[in-house]
């Protein structure tokens, strides 16, 4: 705005809505506006459900999954397959398979994917915590559901080869060819992600 | 998503987030996972400007506008003309008009427009207060900036025939036509904003 229209706060909230994905200035005003005009409805619930969530967010000590549940909701959901264990990049990723619907066993997250460019290597990765899962001898399949990215790609050969090499008795799966090559599975749509969990294939 | 993928916080927070402008189920849970990921650079913050904002959100005592301070940050600015006043419905149209910064004066906000089949009479909006501010003898002229609609041209009509009525010594102006029929300001672009309001006519 040319000039100073609202109070501080007001601007505040505008700039911050405004880096939300999804919104910019133009939005973030909007959203704004839409908040302070209807308080009762959306503001107050709006802060209170951040403040929930904020306070309660924890990594999962399983999966590292991020929930307000620790174990996460789906490491507590007994009605999962244990033998099967999807292994992704982020939350994003665990959301976006779960969108789809096709995922019977359970996720574990990596916390992104091997860069050595950017300092990250299997030290800052979860990658201890899926051994000792494995270790515990209920899984039967580890599915590598890692973004088709030099990144994603590096990791799942990573993994494979400390696999084979600890001489871990699972089978190691990896999703179909089908998915898009750069693409990344926050961004695909349902139906895309579905074919590509079902033809996944043996490695 | 088709089973519970996420602690009851994380679907609550998806579920307000939905209802905001411009965002929908999907967009909802993307604006969630963004603030999930990067609590401390996003979700934070945002708990912290919405407690902020609406703890100071009112309605300001001069021109029923909503903002974090009261008289609001437009009635407190010394720098505009306290002889034009411009009669908008809400405080989006405030926000609206600001966006093409050409109006010198202060705003009054009438809080919609007349509706009798909504139940919304002369007493249910910010009238009295205007013919209050009137009565200072310290504006020359006021502006009706009200929606293109049935209700919007029905209340400009309604307050033209009071202010003749009770013979205030003020001009009153309209916006220029060019603004579209059935449009509504808070959906303009800057441009047309400001040709409307620069070819404004007396009545």
């Amino acid at each position: 705005m040319p000039r100073r229209v609202a109070g501080p706060e007001i601007e505040r909230l505008i700039e911050i809505l405004a880096r939300l994905p999804g919104l910019g200035p133009r939005s973030g005003r909007k959203a704004a506006l839409a908040l302070i005009k209807r308080r009762q409805e959306l503001l107050f619930p709006l802060a209170q459900a951040l403040a929930a969530a904020g306070d309660k967010l924890s990594e999962c000590r399983i999966c590292g999954n991020v929930d307000t549940t620790n174990p996460c909701t789906i490491c507590s959901d007994a009605t999962r397959d244990p033998s099967l264990i999807v292994v992704v990049e982020t939350v994003g990723d665990v959301w976006a398979l779960e969108r789809a619907g096709v995922v019977k066993g359970r996720y574990h997250v990596l916390g992104g994917a091997l860069s050595p460019l950017d300092g990250v290597g299997p030290g800052e990765l979860n990658i201890k915590s899926l051994f000792d899962r494995l270790a515990s001898g209920d899984v039967k399949e580890v599915l590598l559901a890692l973004n088709q990215t030099v990144e994603g790609q590096s990791t799942a050969h990573y993994l494979i080869d400390e696999l084979k090499r600890h001489h871990i008795a699972v089978s190691i799966s990896r999703l179909a060819q089908g998915v898009p090559i750069g693409g990344e599975l926050d961004y695909l749509d349902e139906g895309t992600l579905a074919a590509a969990i079902s033809s996944r294939r043996g490695v």
